[in-house]
C-alpha cells in the first residue's frame, strides 16, 4: 500500500477502503508516513469530504491507536458526555454527578482548556487537592465505589488524534465534519463508556459559527457513534451568550454548586438539566419525561449535590468547599464595566468575553500558561437586559492589574447596544439521537 | 505574514496577492516553510485553481528563485523551445540547429530522462566526448561564434521548482495547471531566451491525455509567458505514438541527422519544420510562410546539417559522426518482434513502448540508473500500417540478453489489432500565439 494512492483517490473523489484508511492511521501513527502527505490527504479530504463508512472507520482506527478504556466490568451503565465547547460551560461539573446520582457510571476523562473556551480539569483544580492524575486502579475504584470519576487526558489516549490535530491546525484543515467527527468521537470511543451525550454549541462562542452547520456535525457524530456500537445522543445548544453568568475557574464551580443546590441562573440550569436526562435515558433505557423527573428529584432532594460532595472529597479536596464558596479564594481586584449609554443588549459576543476573561488569567492562550483559579468575569447582564447609563455590565476579577485595561477594550467591544429588545435564539435548537 | 493565512484563503477560494506568493516561494526556498504546510496549499490550489495574475506571478517568483540567466547581449534573437514530453522525441535535436542555421541564436537549458520519456542531454551524449557541462563562459562565447549551445541543467537555476516539484510528486500534486504552468514556465524564464516554442503533446504517451487538456495547458502557458514580456508559441501535437521509428539515444540522433538530411520519417520531419518556423517566426519577426520556406530551404540546402555539426564539433565530439552513422557503437544484441495475426495495427500505446526501450537500457527507471545509449526500438510499423502474420513489428536493440523477455512483453502489451485501418489523429492538433 502506499500513502501516494491513497492521497490521489481522495483527491479524485474516490472511496477509501477500510484497510487504506486504518494502515495510513498505523503508519503515520508509528511514524512511517511523513506530515507533507499526511496534510495533502487532509486538505483532500476537505474538499472531497468522507462517507459515513469512512468516517466510522477513521473514527475506529483513531481510537484504536492508542490505550483503549476497558469498562466492560460495568456493563451497559458507562455515560460519557462531550461539549465541543463554550464559554462559561460548567455543565460537566453540574451533569456528571447529577447523572451518577441517578444511577450512571461516570468514568470520564476530560480536558484541559486552550484559547476562549476553558476545561474541566483547569476548573476541578479550583478545589485545593482536587487530583486529576489517578492510577488506573484509583480511577476504576472511584467508579466501583461512588459512581464518577474524572481524570485529565492521558498521553496513551488515541495518539493519531494527538499527531493529526496538532497537524491539521498549522495547515487550515480543521474545519472538516468527517475530520472534526473522527478526532472527538475516536477520543470518545478510546474512552469506553457505552452511552455517549454531545453537546454541540453553535454561535458566537462555539466551535461550530451556525445552527446548520452544528446540526451536520451533530448528525454524523451521532451516526458514527452508533455504526461503532454507542448509544448516543446530540444536543444541539446555542453559544452566542455564555452559559451563566460566571465565567472563570472557581466561578464556574461556585455557580456549578448553586445549580447542583437547586438554584442558579435558567439557562444553566435548563441544559444541564436536558444534558443529564439525556445521558440517564439513554444508560438506564428510561422514557425520556421518566429520566427527567429523576434527574430534577435528584437536584431538589439534594442528592445531586451530596454525590458532588462525595466525588470531590474522593479526589483529595475538602468536601466543605462545595457546601461554602466563600472558602474559595478570591481574586485581589474587582474592576466593573458600567454602560455608557442606556438600552438593551443586543449581541454579546461569547468568543471575545472568553478572550477577555483569559486574558484576566482564567485561561491559556498557549499550553505553558499558568491559570489563576480565581480570575475571570461575573456577567450582570445579558442578550435581551435592558441598561440604564452607569448600570453595571459586567465585573472583571484578577489578581494583575496590568491585565485590566486590554481585558475592558476586549470585554466592551463584545457588547451591542440597541433600542429595541433583541429576538433571542433558543438555547437548546434541537435534540439528535 | 503567516503561512496558514495563505493556505486557508486558498483553500476558502479566494485570491493570493502577488507579496503572499512572492514570500511563500521565498520562504520556502530558504527553508522556513515546512512541507506539510507547503503540500496543503498545493492540494489547496488543484482545488481552487489559480488566476492568470496569480500563476504568472508564482511563474515569475520561481524563475527569480535562484540564478538567472542574462541574455541580454544577443537582444530579441534568442530562442529556446520545451516539449512537456514524449516518446522518440527527438525534436530538440533538429529544430535547434535548424532555427540557429536560419539566424536564431539557441543558448538552451536541457533536461535528462526519467521514466518513460527520454532528454535531450542523455541524447546529445551518445556523441563521444560531448560535453553538456560547459563553464558560462564557454557556453556564450559558442552561443556568440555559432548561434547555438545546449548544456544540462544547472543546479544554481529555479531552485524552487525543484522543491516544489519533489514535493508534488510524492503528494499527488502534479496534475494541477497553475502548477504545471509555473513549474516550466518558471524554468523558461529563468532560462532567459525572448521566444519560445511549446510543444505541448497529449495522448497516451504524452504527459496530457486530451487534447483538451493540452490545450488548456498550452493556452495557459502561453498567457503566463506573456505576462511575463516573452513571445511566445504552443503547438498542440499528438503522441499516441512514438515520433519517427527510432527510441532509444543513439538511435534517436540517427534519426535526426537523417531529417537534418532532408530525409527522415513524415510525422517527425513535419512537426520539427513547424516548431522551427514558429521560432524563426517569431524570433525574427517573419511571417510565418516566409519563416517556413527559410526553414525548408535550410534543411534541402544542407545548411542545417552544417550547423548540426558544427555544434556537435564545438561541444567536444566528432563532427564525422554526423555524416556516418555507422559510426555509433550498435546494441550487441536486436531481436525481432513479430506479429502473430495479421491486420492493421490499430493502437499502439506509446507510454509503454517508451516504457519498454527503458527496460532494454534507454532510460531510467530511477535517477541512479545508468543509460546504454546503443540500446532502444526500431519500429517497423506503426498505427494504421497493415501487417501479415510473421511481419517484424518492431527490433529490441539491447546489450543485456536478460532485458528481452520483459522488454517484450511490455511491448507485445502496447500494440492493438484490428480489422480495419484506424481513423489516425492528425499530429499537430493546434497552435496557440
Amino acid at each position: 500500500m502506499r500513502m501516494y494512492d491513497i492521497i490521489e483517490k481522495k483527491k479524485t473523489g474516490g472511496e477509501l477502503t477500510d484497510e487504506e484508511i486504518r494502515w495510513f492511521i498505523n503508519e503515520y501513527t508509528d511514524g512511517n508516513i511523513p506530515d507533507y502527505q499526511v496534510s495533502a490527504l487532509m486538505m483532500a479530504v476537505y474538499f472531497r469530504s468522507m462517507t459515513d463508512r469512512e468516517t466510522a472507520t477513521l473514527t475506529a482506527a483513531i481510537a484504536e491507536s492508542g490505550k483503549m478504556l476497558d469498562l466492560s466490568e460495568f456493563g451497559e451503565l458507562t455515560a460519557d458526555k462531550h461539549s465541543t465547547g463554550g464559554v462559561g460551560d460548567k455543565t460537566t461539573l453540574i451533569v456528571a454527578p447529577l447523572a451518577a446520582s441517578v444511577g450512571c457510571k461516570v468514568a470520564k476523562i476530560s480536558g484541559r482548556g486552550l484559547g476562549h473556551t476553558g476545561g474541566t480539569v483547569d476548573k476541578l483544580e479550583s478545589f485545593p487537592g482536587f487530583n486529576t492524575s489517578l492510577t488506573a486502579e484509583e480511577f476504576f475504584n472511584q467508579v466501583r465505589n461512588i459512581g464518577i470519576s474524572v481524570i485529565g487526558q492521558s498521553e496513551g489516549i488515541a495518539p493519531a488524534d494527538k499527531k493529526l490535530y496538532a497537524l491539521r491546525d498549522v495547515t487550515a484543515t480543521v474545519n472538516s465534519i468527517p475530520l472534526i467527527t473522527s478526532s472527538i468521537m475516536g477520543k470518545k470511543l478510546a474512552a469506553g463508556s457505552k452511552n455517549i451525550v454531545l453537546d454541540v454549541k453553535y454561535g458566537s462562542g462555539g466551535f461550530m459559527k451556525t445552527a446548520e452547520d452544528a446540526e451536520v456535525l451533530a448528525t454524523n457524530m451521532v451516526e458514527i457513534g452508533k455504526r461503532n456500537g454507542r448509544r448516543i445522543t446530540a444536543l444541539i445548544t446555542n453559544m452566542d451568550v455564555p452559559l451563566g453568568y460566571n465565567i472563570g475557574n472557581s466561578l464556574e464551580v461556585i455557580e456549578a454548586i448553586s445549580v447542583l443546590r437547586g438554584e442558579g441562573p435558567e439557562d444553566l440550569r435548563r441544559i444541564c438539566i436536558e444534558l443529564a436526562s439525556a445521558m440517564c435515558a439513554s444508560t438506564l433505557s428510561l422514557d425520556i419525561k421518566e429520566a427527567r423527573a429523576r434527574v430534577i428529584e435528584s437536584l431538589q432532594s439534594g442528592k445531586a449535590l451530596a454525590k458532588f460532595k462525595e466525588w470531590i472529597s474522593a479526589q483529595g479536596s475538602d468536601g466543605e468547599y462545595t457546601e461554602n464558596a466563600d472558602l474559595f479564594p478570591k481574586a485581589a481586584i474587582a474592576y466593573d464595566i458600567k454602560a455608557c449609554n442606556s438600552g438593551y443588549i443586543s449581541h454579546m459576543d461569547a468568543e471575545m468575553i472568553g478572550n477577555a476573561a483569559t486574558i484576566l488569567g482564567a485561561g491559556r492562550a498557549s499550553k505553558e500558561d499558568v491559570i489563576d483559579h480565581s480570575a475571570g468575569i461575573i456577567l450582570k447582564k445579558k442578550n435581551g437586559d435592558y441598561l440604564n447609563e452607569g448600570d453595571v455590565i459586567m465585573t472583571l476579577l484578577t489578581n494583575d492589574e496590568g491585565r485590566i485595561s486590554s481585558a475592558e477594550k476586549m470585554a466592551t467591544g463584545a457588547i451591542t447596544f440597541a433600542d429595541k429588545a433583541p429576538e433571542l435564539m433558543p438555547l437548546i435548537h434541537k435534540i439528535i439521537i
